[in-house]
């Protein structure tokens, strides 16, 4: 069992981890659809859009494209979405709106208290693909408590780029062992863990979904293993 | 009078403006004196350490140095003075530790009423040239509830370089007009102004004690004048 008292910061990855964006999006996509009168799932549309970040992500982490942020390439999805389901007349300020949806996800219904409780004990601070007014919007709106907002934006690299871990460790300050990475994805933690950050996995079994196949159990011996995030400040020592 | 629901962030700056740095740097240099016998004045030390922050801001702003981040310009700056004052064989850690009096200051009695109730209606968030680790403990341990902390670190600039404000704007993705510079120094909010953001004075009289003779009046028409943030809350339209 690693020390809990030597970690001093815990970085969270936010889309699945501390926000159902499956739910919150699919709730968007659906009244957009339906006041097109387009007879398409929504849920669908949803796993369709998160199925285009790895990719454009990859342009950037690759070196092939220069570092733009998040809202730019969900934007660029999107567009490629609906142009895939034959819906290409949507005004750019329609389309602009509907992708401000990641902006407006809500939390896992334990987020916000294990997170309060969490904030007590140590730094607390995204470290999410999603760039900064993304995830200052989703943190104003659904009242998560961040200490700071780092992440992709910050340190212009995207998980899982050992720099994006790295420098974020390097502007807080500590030693890499002295951070912890929180997140239910298992690819997540081990670029955390190559960096020589703790690592936290949260089972997340509906992320995409009732059928979900993937990350459904830890596939390394991770430092600490939670079923939520509440789960998690009990384990790090928190008071209720 | 400017139209303040066009304003949607609110960037302050928080050396003198949110936080009284003269007397927190005091208190914590008068107890370092103390345990060494050394019978030196803490706030003429405190004024000393203060008087090279510019010069050495200005070896970056001038390109002549790549960006460092002020916890470093601050810990060469103290080496400097504590030189100056004939006391070098300071062991390194305790150097380190005097160090981090800038991230223990305490905010002026209005800050955290003002800054909690101005949330409620707009981002807000530093635009210091403080580092982002010293801004997340001063918050911390004072109750500073930002929305995100913005500033030199994060734009690698230093104010008034123009980027630092431009590129912070970016950030946000809003328009320059729609964002307000907070700050209780003249030169902040005419850089800021040059850039076309939204700019508010505080009068923050004894920032550099009770002989001060700057910045004790507005030197161009803001668009707000402020007694403290409390007021700058009402004239926003700010709920009690």
């Amino acid at each position: 069992m690693t020390d809990a008292p030597k970690i001093k910061a815990l970085l969270f990855d936010v889309f699945g981890t501390v926000v159902d964006w499956r739910s919150g999006v699919a709730r968007d996509v659906k009244a957009f659809l339906s006041r097109h009168a387009l007879s398409i799932d929504a849920l669908e549309f949803a796993d369709a859009w998160r199925r285009e970040y790895v990719p454009a992500m990859e342009e950037i982490r690759s070196g092939r494209r220069p570092f733009v942020r998040l809202d730019v390439l969900h934007r660029e999805n999107l567009v490629k979405v609906l142009s895939s389901h034959g819906i290409t007349s949507v005004p750019p300020e329609e389309v602009d709106e509907l992708n401000l949806t990641w902006h407006q996800l809500d939390p896992w219904p334990d987020s916000v208290e294990g997170l309060a409780r969490l904030k007590r004990r140590f730094m607390i601070a995204p470290l999410s693909n999603g760039n900064i007014r993304l995830m200052l919007d989703m943190a104003k709106r659904a009242g998560l408590p961040w200490d700071a907002i780092l992440g992709a934006e910050v340190v212009r690299a995207y998980k899982p780029s050992p720099s994006a871990y790295t420098d974020t460790v390097d502007i807080l300050g500590l030693d890499r062992a002295e951070v912890c990475m929180v997140a239910a994805h298992n690819g997540d933690l081990a670029a955390a863990r190559g960096c020589g950050l703790k690592t936290a996995f949260i089972v997340r079994p509906t992320e995409h979904g009732p059928a979900q196949t993937s990350d459904l159990r830890a596939e390394q011996a991770w430092d600490f293993l939670a079923t939520d995030l509440n789960d998690l400040a009990t384990q790090l020592g928190c008071a209720n």
